[in-house]
């Protein structure tokens, strides 16, 4: 899936006419989005990771090439040349985990025109997908305050990349782990599951089922609502009863109202002397069913994430972009309705007062500018500086803290009606209004 | 991507709890959705041919069982025999590109529990993804009516797999094809391409920019709107003006009121002698934006879906399921608040009068019953059954029937009232009633 032909048809063609018309500039391209979906307050900026592996390893295969040439659009010459390019280019980047705002570049391409061109699509893909995932999961995690959040999302993410990839960007926002073994074992997650109703469907009877579980398991999650749900909760109890020395970790209830059920279950544990067997909540839930859910003081000690939570349910998608700032050394703008791009290659400061957030202005990357620099080198020719590769836990560290840095209207779930201050500096607006007077 | 390991954990500790238990016996799983989600009446199948692979495929390789020991929950013996489990059992499924309703087994996965149980995860990933695309695609092809319609949003689906499927699932409802160089290839779909903002902007002015790539690609289409989209398409006019023999096919819009540009650009051609150059539009277009456009009598030739489309952003998930329905030929049942199954292994049945389907009856496999089944056997002992290996041209043309079949209110972009009648048969009810007066 990291192939370079992961690209859009026109950026091949584009790079064809480049080469035909002899611009080998450097070029500075930035990713951002323009707007904030309703019901986000903030971006948690995330996929850096695998973009610096994707360029890293750039490079058209000889099956690709052949390919190409089927298209019947591509010279020799420039199939030759393509064979031979790789990403020799410079990128600057906000950490994985930073809070970032509209237009404020999160990850910024300084190379030869070309090569910066070619891997635009993957670039915006990888950091699309993460970055909304991590911002619904850093809402999640906001709202089980302090409880254990595990996604379970991986059959309804959007196929098996995203499903990896969330899981990821769930752990770095700070939900606990994946029950996605590849994932897990692919970014080092802790993996967490239970039982299905299959499992308890296929015995004669539920005790059955959980008996051979919990013997297998000890300390494991039992599923108790394929039947009935409180049944279930009655079954789990005997069985625990009757065999002494069996652990149960935990009831795990996944339909009907979970409020209710998970107050009606912790009664019946409780009387029983279950006290250390927790309730764990699955079944639709999101950042607004779990905060209902612990407002009402319900007695659930985690919660599983699946469908709403994989696929972003309420905002799955930002306006990412791609843009030309500056194509050798002189500041490109592009003025479309609607769709400004603010020229040259730019820096983000970011002002802190007592710990929180105050504000950030998006300035020329030589100006000098009150603030914390959010941008940091992260590749140099094409390869990665290694000061910035962090581990996965530092960068959950590194998102956590972001988080707990907002202004505290900005990390409610429900839309304040406040927005983050970003400012655009002096120096970047004289240069958009300078190219505004005479665009080309 | 298809590596077996792509499972969440419980599946794995189930089968090894399976095999503690000496269950080996033939389950029966089906892959359905219960609910329609808002802006859908029907849900257009897809993602078999990629399970039909990965059942093919599957094994877990050592690096997988080297991973699974250091988890600590599994025997040595265990592990040994899931090195050498593979998939050997029967799928029967609809067709891809058949629309399917609540309820209805869309695959049916007839094996040992063991093998059964450890590819869901895989099997309702692909299944969710494709179909929510193909459903997303097949109203954005109606709305178009027969106009082009064009996927160009790799860099906003979520992740590289979904950005490859949707490419596919959107070209087998009706598409015309990708930007996406690699889906094209893989998938063997058209691919298209014009020309981005970055390019103009890259040149010192834009007319040079439209001169060099209408040299390089005869019958290519120009982006108009990098700085002033009327005062592109003079530039567009002049340069044909001025180059006799140069072949331009279209103009691309981005921005903007697209309706009154394409109005005044088509007004601009024609008047200049230029009838023959095509207005192709792009920018958050879905299908209600592009049946308003086609509505309004807009002068579009062509259109690209992106963001909206590759997320499905009004209707991102199905509450796809993948249930036991019957062990060691016994029928099974789930009776969770809310999420009912319908017991034992089934068919379903469609009425047509007319050439147009009338209604669905969900009945027992074995039961005779009025109309043309949906569910066909696609794979045996696993291995693929040859006459059901369909190329994806010919999957596309019985997707297109099946849409011309449906009747006219649930083709209706806009929520008709109107559901499609599905019932469920006798014998299935009967099923059921008995397992809920005696569940386990």
């Amino acid at each position: 899936m990291n192939s370079a032909l992961f690209t859009d048809l026109y950026e091949v063609t584009m790079a064809q006419a480049y080469m035909a018309q002899r611009m080998s500039g450097t070029a500075v391209f930035e990713t951002f989005f323009r707007k904030l979906p309703h019901g986000r307050s903030y971006v948690m900026a995330a996929g850096l990771s695998d973009v610096l592996g994707f360029l890293e390893r750039f490079q058209f295969l000889p099956s690709d090439i052949e390919y190409l040439r089927g298209l019947r659009l591509f010279s020799e010459e420039f199939l030759h040349s393509l064979a031979e390019v790789r990403f020799t280019g410079d990128v600057w980047a906000v950490p994985e985990g930073t809070v970032v705002f509209p237009n404020e570049p999160i990850v910024q391409v300084i190379a030869p025109i070309l090569e910066a061109q070619l891997v635009e699509t993957f670039v915006v893909n990888q950091i699309h997908l993460q970055s909304v995932s991590a911002s619904k999961a850093a809402r999640v995690v906001e709202a089980a305050r302090g409880r254990k959040v595990v996604d379970f999302g991986a059959r309804r993410a959007h196929g098996t990349d995203a499903a990896l990839k969330v899981a990821r960007s769930g752990y770095l926002a700070g939900l606990a782990g994946t029950s996605n073994l590849l994932a897990a074992r692919m970014f080092g997650i802790p993996v967490f599951g239970t039982m299905a109703h299959s499992f308890v469907q296929a015995f004669d009877n539920e005790l059955d089922a959980f008996d051979a579980f919990a013997q297998l398991y000890p300390g494991t999650t039992l599923l108790v609502d394929t039947y009935d749900t409180l049944r279930g909760v009655d079954l789990v109890i005997e069985l625990l009863t009757k065999t002494p020395g069996l652990e149960v970790a935990a009831v795990r209830l996944d339909s009907g109202d979970l409020g209710a059920l998970a107050k009606a279950t912790r009664a019946k544990l409780d009387v029983a002397g279950f006290n250390h067997v927790a309730i764990f909540a699955s079944s639709g839930l999101d950042e607004y069913r779990i905060a209902a859910l612990v407002d009402d003081d319900c007695p659930i000690d985690a919660f599983a994430v699946g469908t709403k939570f994989v696929v972003a349910e309420d905002a799955p998608a930002l306006d990412m972009a791609y843009k030309l700032v500056e194509y050798g050394g002189t500041g490109r703008t592009k003025l479309s309705s609607g769709k400004v791009i603010y020229p040259g290659r730019k820096q983000v400061v970011r002002r802190v007062d007592q710990g929180i957030f105050t504000g950030d202005t998006i300035g020329r990357a030589d100006e000098q500018l009150d603030g914390e620099p959010l941008l940091v080198p992260v590749m140099k020719n094409g390869r990665r500086l290694a000061h910035c590769d962090l581990d996965l836990p530092t960068s959950r560290n590194w998102a956590r803290q972001q988080v707990d840095r907002l202004p505290a209207q900005l990390r409610s779930l429900e839309d304040s009606g406040r927005t983050y201050p970003v400012d655009v500096s002096p120096g970047v607006a004289r240069d958009l209004e300078r190219l505004r007077q005479s665009p080309t």
